[in-house]
């Protein structure tokens, strides 16, 4: 099945390019990586090297080499793989190969590719197969098989490639390439970082047909370093149909794997991090060891196994449209593979582990985008996520008190510690040339807000009363704390204002009552009251001792409540719409078509403070529609209507987080056809992408991991129509036309549903294990479902949005 | 004595230039303007045109010709007049003369100029004369007298020329020359603005020895028109040793002159034009038929005793400083002229009646830089000032309402009605190309309690209730409302803030809790509920129709109060210092030297958004050091010296406001070497000015009125030290070092005293008018003045800062 030009899918579970464009290095690169949440590898070939973008990224590795971007570490690449023949390098990058097939198969996390290059003789053909490990996660392996249809002699050379990508400066002060001493040791690399002096090792052991060729220990001085790695070259004969195999097993590991939490930014003297490095180096041989213990085959298998439970409880099953079938499977597994499942202290990034754009870091994209997907099929993900913002408070306590609040005024940009990351100047006016003052840093005030909603929506899905009681409640006290010192009283008009914000649409920055951001904190202060009271029922002791750890007292409370009653939220006018921000309808109005023309160059950036939009009422992205989207029972969908009806046209989607809001309102208020459309655009953000690698000359390519897991949330929000009131998970199915059926599997509240929506009838099967009765809303019915049992429900016919049946 | 190149001064009462340079055409044209408050007309030769900026610029003709700028009108120029011989023009600009001088005469606002060119058979000299009316504001006369050493003949050329200067757009949609129709008319050129459609006709009658040779009327549509106006051509025979003379009578009207106050913005319909069209011929008729039966010596001697009256209030005499004498002079003559001192309806312009650069609009300029001098030489004048600001309150009103607040918020730019006309984009990012978004018109709030500041500081100098009942509550009432809507509650800290702000330091826009802002609005909130109080006791059914028509409460009255005592106001810390804003001491320390280093083109805007001083600690102009010069008393000299120290080297002065102000704290802290070079930076600022005429393509040449206004203030609140608590008015004399002696009269509630300063004693002279006993403070005594006394006061030696001293 077609995706798109030279892409396909043939299992719905793979993306298939059958011709090499070296145009598609950057996008390819992305599309195509492997990963487990610890480390991302992109979609490169084994012989590539920086300039290709080869990287191999890995977790908790943050650290600023230019003064300016804190991000992570793409490590020496410990696959690295050069074979040429007496023609020439068999490589795509300097000769077009005869054919050409590369794949991702997504349900396993494996790369493939398949190259063969005419000779005189005849043909030459390279096999590579890469897969990150899900069960070692430190650990990727990748076998390479040459064969050819004629005698042969091919030259190789392997190592532990140091010159790696890196987006912002040299991360390594120190560098040092080590040959394996001892038989069964690891030829490595020693690294340890500029600005943390973090020890990092990664290393490699290399087989031949069985027999290992690991590189032995040289004196470092004259190790021949030609690529600026450990290295092995060698000459392999090959005879006419009998391949010959390279298989490599590799692994990384930083100090902070090994470092008590808590304990792993402080800087550490000489004698420690030597001890550290030596501790590095065993981890290394013997997580090596037991690799090839294992075998190759037995680590694929085993990894698989993990593999086919995930996508039990996260794959949803489309009829009638494999394009989107592949799209959302290929959104849910870069989801996966981005987020660090195996860790409460380590964010999801932006562009998860597919690049160091974005610094690795979380944004409000975290909870509001990738969490959902966890939150249903992988609770305990979800709860990671949030424990993640738990264990950054103090960070985000940093932030507060440095601009003058109290409470919890979270990153905008949260790497590992949660101290603010991102830079007062990112952007270039590339008219003047001059470095933009944007206010993410300081203005952006949702984010707060956002994590506390988070939290209660975590609590409201799972019923997890432990989670709020030791983690939430103090996440939901300190930023109450800091709106409750962010917040103004306006007496002229008694109430309540939020001054001076940046909303989720970017391009307008110094507004004041923005809509999505006074909804959250009024919703945020409302809830946090009640808990407030909740808590102090239900566990007296830990209330007090949280209430005396954040000395906080009752009239905190009630002044929290005092402001979720009387802060000013823009109510809809008299069309139902509501005004994004104060005097935002008194702005130009004008669709982002026209703006666009009085672009003078089309790097330009749109918003503030000088940017074409900034007087004007186009909007980067949704802002409105995006509290439908959290608030789904808030208003009904005349207003939502009007809502999409208005902002839809003034939006210009110059974020990959708007059109999977726009698709999800679309589908509430009937427009099928609208909602499918800004869901393959929102799904296909990489995959069709045709966004810029680069932009200012700052590289912003990789996985729009908020997208990936939007994707989810679109089909199982949006087009199912999921939503919850209490105890009740209801469904309002609005298929897309082309489709038959969907599934999929979510829980809730501990309990496990199977959804089977069709185009006549809804199933709903309880799994055998679950505890208690779910109650299921579809249809106008409320079905009460017990464990085991599957019932089915008669659908209506769709209604279509007036819109929608002109077109 | 020299002032500066081909610049010296004869007398202390004129300036004279001796070589015609036409690099200062521009410049000159505002250092030499003549003007009576009227009109303004430039120091240009008489056969000058629009490209050399003739301008006769007439008040209350406010026009928008091209959407954006609302400015005055440069009307056609009756005094055109143009010489040749057979050799060719006798003009500076196309021939440089054999000998030239030019001399601007401020004690009586003449201009005059006289130059010879050398031909073959000998030399032939023009010598021009021209003078503004002090008593007949529409009329202005010239007196050319032509002569040479040979017989020779001179073609002659004179009109009306409608050749005008216009720096943004044409403003005369009509414009009509007229000749004479009958004996003793004017010929004339009739006008209707762009605009407003506002009729205007200027016109003049011509005199060749004593012989009318006015051009008489022609049909139109054949008239000669040659340079565009009505004209006359002929020729002189010029006898050796005879000269000839040439008087020309003019003068000019606009319907406003005529219309009742209060109705002259409305537009009027053709009949209504033509009918005022008649009246203002007639007015202009009349004018000038008086002004011939007197004949031009009368005229000038008239206006003589006029201006000397002036000068008996206004002057200051300094002794053993000709150059500071002379350059007090002129900026007590600019400050005059620009003042249209017939009206209590239209503003002094920022560039007075120079030129049209800043709209011919009024600032805080008007009351914290122009009014002083007028407040305690000529009250009446300073009442009218503050009356403008009463009449103006409805559009005040109109902006507060528009930016959603209540009651009086003041135009930043006020022009005739007080409607604001900053329009909201006026430079340009040149680097860019980009309009700027500046928010002088929505952001500079403390225009508001500035006025109303003037207001008491008007009241406490004259002590005119009768005022205060009438006028000025209700712009103190109106201001409180505004600020009362404008201010913010912040509950964390128990504290009212004021947020996003534009305070005197124009470089930083959007700042919260600006000192001078907060200090002024707090003094006026205070003061506000205090007259609140007053009024009602006094003159209980005016503040009781007061409240009614502002639908003002007691409740108001107690807001004011509590905000007076509960408004943030930043205090000094340890070191002395106030911080200008939220923030101000984290900016990047450096100095604006350093700075200048880093604009890529000089004519870059230093200021918001993206100018290389925002996120610095440059400062545009005094901000903190503003407060103390409204504040004298507020805190003391230590406080006053840490301040100037460390704001004072931050301070690029890009505001001719800036100078003045640190010249007056600098003689205070005891500074007195600063406070002298201050006082010559200020007060030269246009007479030794090399600023630039042009910025970014906007024309922002012309009279700093304000800096003009404030050379008398430093001299007489700096270097006299004068000051006033309740009835006590007060001095410390600080002279510069080279003054033996500074003399001038101050008037004090209403009595008026001679104030003569020398060295070592101080003497002080009650007028015989004085109704009451003055108390005049000086050298820690309090002296008792009854009326026609003088008393003598001895001098303490002066003390000079331990800064000063180690120069």
């Amino acid at each position: 099945m077609q995706l798109r030009e030279n892409l396909i899918t043939e299992t719905g579970w793979d993306i298939v390019e059958t011709r090499f464009d070296p145009a598609n290095i950057t996008t390819g690169g992305s599309n195509f990586l492997i990963g487990n949440g610890y480390y991302g590898y992109r979609g490169t070939h084994a012989d590539w090297r920086a300039n290709s973008q080869v990287g191999f990224l890995v977790t908790d590795t943050y650290d600023k080499a230019d003064g300016k971007w804190k991000e992570l570490c793409n490590v020496p690449n410990p696959l690295y793989l050069q074979l040429r023949d007496a023609a020439g390098d068999l490589s795509c990058l300097t000769e077009q190969p005869h054919s050409y097939r590369r794949e991702l198969n997504f349900r396993y996390s494996r790369h493939r590719m398949e190259a063969s290059w005419k000779r005189q003789a005849g043909s030459i053909t390279v096999n590579e197969e890469r897969v990150a490990l899900r069960g070692q996660r430190h650990g990727i392996v990748q076998k390479t098989v040459v064969s050819a249809d004629h005698d042969c002699w091919v030259e190789l050379n392997c190592g532990v490639d140091t010159e790696v990508w890196s987006l912002n400066g040299n991360h390594f002060a120190h560098c040092q390439p080590v040959g394996a001493r001892d038989q069964g040791e690891a030829a490595h690399v020693e690294l340890l970082t500029v600005e943390t002096g973090l020890p990092i090792v990664v290393g490699h052991r290399v087989f031949l047909d069985s027999q290992e060729v690991t590189p032995p220990a040289v004196d470092d001085s004259t190790a021949d370093l030609h690529f600026g790695g450990v290295q092995h070259e060698g000459v392999l004969y090959l005879r006419a149909g009998e391949p010959r195999e390279i298989l490599v097993f590799a692994a990384v590991y930083s100090a902070n794997d090994l470092r008590p939490p808590g304990d792993d930014t402080r800087q550490r003297c000489d004698q420690e991090v030597l001890s550290e490095q030596g501790t590095l180096r065993a981890a290394l041989n013997d997580a090596l060891r037991e690799m090839i213990e294992h075998g190759y085959g037995m680590l694929v298998t085993e990894s698989k196994k993990i593999w086919d439970r995930i996508w039990d409880d996260c794959d949803i099953r489309v009829s009638g449209d494999p394009v989107a079938q592949t799209l959302l499977r290929y959104n849910i597994y870069h989801n996966i593979i981005a987020t660090p499942m195996h860790s409460e202290r380590l964010p999801i990034g932006a562009r998860g582990l597919s690049c160091q754009a974005y610094q690795g870091a979380a944004f409000w994209d975290q909870e509001i985008f990738n969490m959902p997907m966890f939150l249903y099929t992988r609770p305990e993900i979800a709860r990671n996520i949030l424990r993640y913002r738990f264990h950054t408070l103090d960070g985000a306590r940093a932030k507060a008190r440095e601009l003058g609040y109290t409470g919890a005024f979270y990153a905008w940009v949260s790497g590992k510690d949660g101290y603010e990351i991102c830079p007062s100047h990112f952007f270039v006016d590339v008219l003047s040339g001059r470095a933009i003052r944007n206010h993410f840093n300081d203005w952006q005030v949702h984010i707060s807000p956002d994590i506390a909603y988070a939290v209660f929506l975590y609590f409201d899905v799972t019923g997890d009363w432990d989670f709020i009681a030791g983690y939430g409640a103090e996440i939901v006290f300190e930023v109450a704390r800091f709106l409750q010192s962010f917040v103004y009283y306006k007496p002229e008009k008694q109430r309540y204002e939020l001054v001076r914000l940046l909303g989720p649409d970017e391009y307008h920055e110094n507004v004041d009552n923005n809509f999505f951001t006074a909804y959250q904190a009024r919703y945020v202060l409302g809830r946090a009251a009640s808990l407030f009271d909740e808590l102090m029922i239900k566990e007296p002791d830990c209330a007090l001792a949280l209430r005396q750890k954040l000395e906080l007292s009752p009239s905190d409370r009630d002044f929290w409540q005092d402001v979720s009653e009387r802060l000013f939220v823009h109510k809809p006018n008299s069309s139902g719409v509501i005004e994004q921000f104060d005097g935002f309808f008194r702005l130009e109005d004008i669709t982002p078509q026209e703006l666009a023309k009085r672009l003078v160059d089309p790097a330009e950036y749109w918003g503030w403070p000088n940017g074409v939009a900034v007087e004007t009422q186009v909007s980067k992205q949704a802002d409105v529609c995006q509290t439908f989207v959290l608030h789904r029972d808030a208003y009904d969908p005349q207003i939502m209507a009007a809502n999409y009806d208005y902002y839809e046209p003034r939006t210009q989607h110059g974020s990959s987080l708007s059109p999977p809001v726009y698709a999800m309102v679309a589908s509430w208020v009937g427009k099928q056809r609208a909602a499918y459309d800004y869901f393959i655009r929102s799904a296909g953000v990489d995959l069709f992408g045709t966004g810029k690698a680069f932009s200012g000359g700052t590289f912003i390519g990789g996985i729009h991991t908020a997208a990936c897991g939007a994707a989810w949330q679109v089909v199982v929000s949006g087009f199912a129509g999921m939503r919850h009131q209490g105890q009740l998970l209801s469904f309002t199915p609005r298929l897309p036309e082309r489709w038959s059926e969907l599934e999929f599997n979510v829980k809730f509240r501990g309990d496990r549903v199977g959804v089977h929506l069709g185009r006549r009838v809804a199933r709903f099967s309880a799994s055998e294990d679950n505890r208690s009765v779910l109650h299921i809303g579809c249809a106008g019915q409320e079905l009460a479902l017990s464990p085991g049992v599957e019932l089915v429900v008669e659908l209506p016919p769709p209604t279509v949005a007036h819109s929608e049946r002109k077109r």
